[in-house]
């Protein structure tokens, strides 16, 4: 685990002296000249162009190598043809350059070459004390000290936010992805600095308050998930992660590897960090404005202050979609909004300011109700709407838009949203947003959801508890070390997982295999009724689908005859299938079957949970989460299954004992966590009951070679 | 079912003569002075202001009555206070004006003086030769002779669309909603015109090609959908309908009452009509633009033109979410894009335009290679990237676009939709609009999302073969009239209803109720195995949740067995429940059970239906239709189900009939159509098997009395 120190990227982003190997003497928009850029636009460190030649570059003084600069260089850029790319970066490993960036594309992006240059150059840097942004990158951006590394011009707009990107559009067009940009870094192929090693820097910048990025793959997933999850209690971090449906396309061939398709497991892991996923780019836009603008917001009652009745009603709809409320603001403050009205007008909550703003004016009326709202302990928060038409003209907005800021600036306590719509609404939105007060949005659904966001991240995220991962001493390593020696070499472990499960305290239920009625009839006698038989057989999946399972046997008779059944309904279905006998095993009434699958993925293990059968095969009903896991994690995301009301006795079910359920995951967790060799465990079914969760079949998928591992 | 002429719509959009009743001379912004906006924007009419005083107003020679007007007037616009409106209506409906508006509020949308005063203004029109908008509305907008009837001026800019609304709003800013507007029209309170009337105006006039709707509550529920359903076969109809989160608050009291919540209702019948359902005012206003410049798309196959490679890809995440795919360019095509690049980079789709824009220049490049991928057969449509960046400047955009204009411009059936980033976002899409030729939006996400919905109009609605409703001529009516007679009075109906099921058509098996044991093994060996049996009480009422149901009983033994088990197992749950016995009935090994519920809605009847328990209960997985059903719409509605592999086999089952359970749904609809006085009608479970439905058990609610039909 690699560590970018604040000095190595400070080095980075606001270097003294800076070296562009590979600097270009031609000028003008059609070339790109990265050299010209950082010459021309206010980057305020010593630049020391170098070129083959040797000559000057626009009239400052070249040198042959970076090896011949007189001083110490703190930054290279390197964007020479590809194929001198390696000889560039082996000159700055020599002479020490703390930091370069390597712009040319064409190397993991490209071809068979392309990729073992990469190589190469992750070998020279390896050790040396260069650290390397790039290849294929436009490098970084600096709006506090305008340096800027890009060879295309844009829209450097400064604001306490930051970027952390695999494409350089996500900087180039920060202005409008994300209203601004602070620092942004743009890591190309991250053959060395990626995420993970990025983001704590950025955390520790004071003058960012907000980081986002914009994902396509992960190295260091452990890492970046460890420190983010400490990041986020103190500042949001958003993600725009694209290849959601290229992967879902991805079909995987197993069951559970499909459910665990990666998408899902990214997902899984900005939520174990409190990484906020946005949606699309909008959303992306609109809660850095949120997040930006407004300290906070107490609670999720919002007011609505509208002069369209109808237009107060589509923000009703939209504060539904995203789980905000409709305050219900206090009968003085209803009285005081009543007084400026007709008695016969309904004064409620949207507030319809249109008569008032008849009599009063709109500018007075607007600010005057939206004042007494605010004042108010119901309400949280002010969606605002303004009308701003080009015809109406910012001579009347603008008295508007200046009561409102005036009101919302003496609670900075409760945010004020502004929905703007007409052909101005983008300009009236930019000059209202000047105050740093207040902020706009184009559509009730996305003030609504920036709202939402906003409280999601003060809330749900940053003021979540950070509980020590469960951790259970009663457990015993030595057993299952015992057992996993014994099982060297076996790719695929069956019933021996249960003694697995049970040396880490979970409780089993063994399953006991019986060929033939009579046995059935001893052995049950022996365990005690009810019980529930399953068939034994290799050619049979999917028991209960074809009738291979019986449960609820409360005597002999009702065994044998379910035997008869059993062995039927099998042979009905799967003629050809060969049976081996049945399973006996003990039945609890009123008991749900759930199934746990841990299984390893970039993030460390992985924890699939759900209900079995058609919950999870046609309802997809299952989740996912990393390990390790505290209890309360464990807890919460029980609840967050469709099915969740099954667990709470919704199917005439007793209500189940969750606290197990949550504990035996903790146990899993830790389990797989102890033994990375282990690669995937799988409990189905696991039985839950009001008395606790039993697993009652188990099987592991154990690495057979060392370099599995 | 009343209809508004063509030349009565044509005295509100176009008239010659206009009173203003309560024309006020009042000038200047803060008044809001309707008649002084007709007077001074280009009306075309000739004005004649009506007031009390009889004075000239602004200029223009008044009059104390409508009445007392020396021609024929077309259109009168009613602004006088409340309590005068009633007056001004009668006037109006005395002197025989055609068309009237009334634009005061506080009528219905206020108190109950304001609810009676309404109900006569309905009474006084009622047979009169005069129609009328409103009350509470701002009127209407004609962008085509700039008439409009606001009291607030707004940016009317014409467009080839119209606007039907419940909040003026939607006009007054509908330049920002639905990117202009040819023709709007307020309903304000409905009083008499509404959605269902307006629409076929708009429909037959040919300088309208997109028909928006803002709904909030609609009457005359089923001449709209007739009206609708026709419509959009030649224009699209789009609706933002607010109240989707308001409604699902109300929970119903009732199991189906809750799922049939309103909102669901109207969703089955924007279904049925072929209308589209926008999720927000973001989709309203880009599906606008794509239909309005688009003629078509002939398929789904998207091209992608991106200058950087995370661009593209997060291009394709969008068309995946929205269903579009990513098209695969012959490799002519593709050779000749390899052409303009490094042969080290590889070529595909998207197609990263950097290198060949260094090479040729930015816009050469994408018109390039644009025009090269349209002209490949494997291309439906594509989606350019735009570097906006107020630095860029328009002296580099301005051909980038013409140059991508020029190629959309050669093949007009593909849709070519940019992508503009940066703060010029907005200004580079308005230029390259103004061509006509191509659609701007500002996310990859809107941008796939419009396209989707072209794809959707043009093929899945426009395309739809309107099939006609599912008449059976084989029911027996009389006999159903026979047996509703023998009901009078029974509010509810019990097993008798699937004689009434059965009389149209619709298999029944019924079951056969037995007191004991015995009496279970002499029905059982006159009915055959395998049986099923159900306990018999009324104080039980999910059974099988509380183990009341056995299936797949074959021979006495498991029958005696099955009895023991259902008596114990509903005794454990329920020890309270007085038990009549058990229902015995066939049982279809591999069927699977379903419900059908028919209601009454505004729409007319509602046929609800879905896979029984925890789909229903748990999942809400159920579809609604609007009867009368086609066949092939009953068969793709089938469809629609998450739970349809189900039906398909998926849980071990056989593949169902789905043919005959699209047939058992349209006889029901042709049922309950027959016969309004069946309230309700619940087929719960209908047993779907290979061979064809069974209804095994049913009840109806019955209209007790004439006024409930």
């Amino acid at each position: 685990m690699s560590v970018l120190t604040p000095e190595q990227f400070n080095r980075f982003i606001d270097p003294a002296a800076v070296a562009v190997i590979g600097a270009s003497s031609k000028t003008g928009p059609g070339h790109y000249n990265l050299f010209e850029n950082l010459l021309r636009e206010g980057c305020r460190a010593r630049l020391y162009p170098v070129n083959r030649r040797g000559t000057d570059i626009l009239g400052v003084p070249a040198y042959r190598s970076v090896k011949d600069i007189p001083e110490s260089v703190d930054l290279a850029i390197i964007v020479v043809p590809r194929q001198h790319v390696v000889e560039a970066v082996r000159e700055c490993a020599e002479v020490g350059v703390p930091a370069a960036i390597v712009i040319t594309q064409g190397f993991a992006d490209a071809d068979t070459q392309g990729r073992a240059w990469q190589q190469e150059i992750k070998e020279i840097i390896a050790g040396s004390g260069t650290r390397l942004i790039g290849p294929n990158t436009i490098g970084l951006a600096n709006a506090f000290n305008e340096l800027h590394t890009s060879f295309q011009k844009f829209d450097l707009y400064p604001q306490a936010n930051a970027m952390i990107c695999q494409s350089g559009m996500f900087i180039l067009a920060s202005a409008n992805f994300i209203n601004g940009l602070g620092l942004g870094v743009d890591i190309g192929n991250a053959a060395d600095i990626g995420f993970a090693e990025l983001l704590p820097c950025l955390a520790a910048d004071d003058r960012i308050r907000v980081i986002n990025l914009h994902m396509e793959s992960l190295t260091n997933a452990k890492q970046f998930v460890d420190n983010a999850a400490n990041i986020t209690l103190e500042k949001p971090v958003l993600v725009y992660k694209v290849g959601r449906s290229a992967k879902a396309a991805q079909a995987a061939a197993s069951h559970s590897g499909a459910l665990a398709g990666e998408d899902h497991v990214f997902d899984a892991a900005f939520d174990k960090a409190g990484i906020i996923r946005v949606d699309d780019l909008d959303e992306m836009l609109d809660l850095n404005k949120a997040l930006l603008t407004y300290p906070s917001i107490r609670g999720q009652r919002i007011a609505v202050v509208s002069l369209s009745g109808g237009g107060g009603i589509a923000v009703l709809d939209a504060l539904g979609r995203y789980g905000l409320e409709v305050a219900q603001p206090g009968q003085a403050v209803l009285d005081a909004i009543q007084a400026l009205n007709p008695p016969w007008l309904e004064v409620g909550n949207p507030v319809d300011t249109w008569l008032a703003a008849l009599k009063h004016g709109l500018a007075e009326a607007t600010r005057e109700i939206l004042g007494l709202l605010l004042s108010d302990d119901q309400v949280d928060g002010a969606i605002v709407l303004l009308n701003a038409y080009r015809t109406t003209g910012f001579e009347v907005m603008d008295p508007m838009v200046a009561g409102i800021v005036a009101e919302a600036g003496k609670r900075p306590d409760k945010p004020v949203a502004l929905w703007a719509f007409g052909l101005n609404q983008h300009a009236v939105i930019a000059r209202a947003e000047e105050s740093g007060i207040v902020a706009g949005f184009t559509s009730p659904e996305r003030a609504a959801r920036a709202l939402a966001g906003l409280y999601h991240y003060h809330h749900d995220i940053k003021g979540r508890r950070r509980e020590p991962s469960a951790t259970f001493d009663d457990v015993d390593p030595d057993r299952v070390a015992g057992l996993l020696s014994e099982a060297e070499g076996t790719p695929v472990l069956g019933s021996a997982t249960l003694d697995i499960l049970e040396a880490y305290g979970v409780r089993v239920a063994r399953a006991r295999l019986v060929s033939e009625p009579k046995a059935a009839l001893e052995l049950a006698d022996e365990m005690g009724y009810p019980l529930a038989i399953k068939v034994a057989s290799d050619d049979v999946i999917h028991k209960s689908d074809v009738g291979g399972v019986r449960l609820d046997i409360r005597d002999a008779d009702e065994l044998l005859a379910a035997w008869e059944a059993v062995l039927a309904g099998v042979r009905e279905h799967l003629p050809e299938a060969v049976i081996d006998g049945m399973y006996l095993q003990p039945y609890h009434r009123g008991s749900v079957e759930l199934f746990v699958v841990a299984r390893l993925s970039h993030f460390g293990p992985l924890i699939v949970f759900g209900l079995g059968g058609i919950y999870t095969e046609i309802l997809k009903d299952v989740v996912f989460t990393l390990a390790p896991l505290s209890l309360g994690e464990a807890q919460e995301t029980i609840r967050r299954l469709k099915s969740h009301s099954v667990l709470a006795g919704a199917r005439g079910g007793d209500k189940v004992d969750e606290e197990s359920l949550a504990e035996s995951r903790g146990r899993v967790a830790q389990l797989v966590s102890d033994f990375p060799q282990i690669q995937e465990l799988d409990i189905n079914p696991l039985a839950a009951t009001p008395g606790g969760v039993l697993a009652l079949d188990a099987r592991a998928v154990l690495a057979v070679r060392k370099d599995q591992l």
